[in-house]
């Protein structure tokens, strides 16, 4: 009803402004969404990085669906689980003479492609990681890919429904040869 | 109700203002416009590094100009055969004993600047790269800089007209020693 | 005047919106906020990377401070000292036979995620930076960490009061073990 009504209000704003090209132009009256869903994206990388479960479950809908290097994870409380696991997976130290201080593996967005349908948004973006698991704790490159994500919007607050994580360094994880995002005409 | 307040404050603002404090703050009300070049920008690396030829051309206007390392490129037709071109180079594999899937040049925006003049606009941004085209696939940075672009808004969207890419390993297309952002006052 | 018609359907939407779930949602309406901000981000980095003392002071509020590696520096004019004296630090180049440009290092930013009350505003993001102050002048990874920033809204400008940089490489500036974004419930 809300959505009806903005679009309404919306229809009225462009109604109202002769020769508007807004038609030709979908994501216009998006920016609101938009700032949202990088706000989502970067709370849910925040959340994975310091292996903080609950607000990483957070970001993804009741029925959310986790399509990633350990396997496909079905609903926000194995979603839940699936983070209290990769802890242990996270916190791998070098044995015997480690460095004193913890690794630290950081992952990075960028590229964010976002298309609306209402309530439901089909988002692309790239993503890369840094870590310093080693001797010195230097900083290296240690992965990268791209995020292919469906997002809808419950109780006036976007979520993701799916997303599933392709990595460049896992060879079946790998993406396919055809740009990921649609261009729009 | 806050927002309500808001929005009535935003109109009267709007209504008000011949001496309104936009002068001092030119972007309020530029979210929407920064939105969609936020959009533009992404589209067009994922264009670029699956080699899309026709998405990647469709980010500039008709008469786009692209400054890049293999040259000035003007128009859009031109800009779409350069893309094509460019797969040779973005597909070089190693020869003989090479790995068996494809390496992969991803590239990745940042720190966006834009300001704007009506349908007008000037950008700013970082880019990098990562690349994997290695016997063991293995990422590494191969590449920075920044963008220096000109964007216009055609029929309601936001294209490139010019778009000017710095990159420091290019001893000839490194960037000058003053800041390319002008600071508002 | 298309500002106050889309000003006037927002506040049409408001209005007529008694359930609205807005409350679920308090980023909502922030989208303007949101690219004020990340437009100061961008270019709080063109500043640094450039030396640029002006632009960067400009971007902290008269009282700001700026907690970096370098220690706590108090106040917009203090903070403009302090980047004139970085540029000693940030342009050591390799003594004898040196390469015959100067090395460049860029920081970039990500994972930007903000939480508004009012005029104040509360930032966290990630941060990364890449050098290439070798022989080669070969690109590297050379640190990273996260952002605390605190902002508040000044004369309609969105302005640092304090930022506090995080850095994985300083064992003494490092990220501590809990999530530096509070999940919203």
């Amino acid at each position: 009803m809300r959505h009806l009504i903005f679009a309404a209000a919306l229809a009225l704003a462009c109604s109202m402004t002769p020769g508007s090209s807004r038609a030709a132009d979908p994501d216009r009256g998006h920016a609101a969404d938009r700032a949202e869903i990088q706000d989502l994206q970067a709370r849910y990388l925040f959340a994975l990085d310091w292996q903080d479960a609950d607000a990483y479950a957070a970001t993804f809908t009741e029925d959310g669906v986790l399509d990633w290097a350990g396997g496909i994870v079905h609903g926000r409380d194995a979603i839940r689980r699936e983070v209290q696991g990769m802890r242990a997976a996270f916190e791998k130290r070098e044995a015997g003479d480690a460095p004193t201080r913890p690794a630290r593996l950081r992952h990075f967005i960028s590229n964010v492609v976002l298309d609306f349908d209402g309530d439901h948004a089909i988002g692309r973006a790239y993503w890369f990681e840094l870590n310093d698991d080693n001797r010195n704790r230097w900083p290296y490159v240690s992965g990268y890919g791209h995020y292919e994500d469906e997002l809808r919007r419950v109780d006036g607050k976007w979520l993701f429904t799916r997303r599933k994580i392709y990595n460049e360094i896992l060879p079946d994880r790998t993406a396919g040869p055809t740009n990921p995002v649609t261009t729009r005409h």
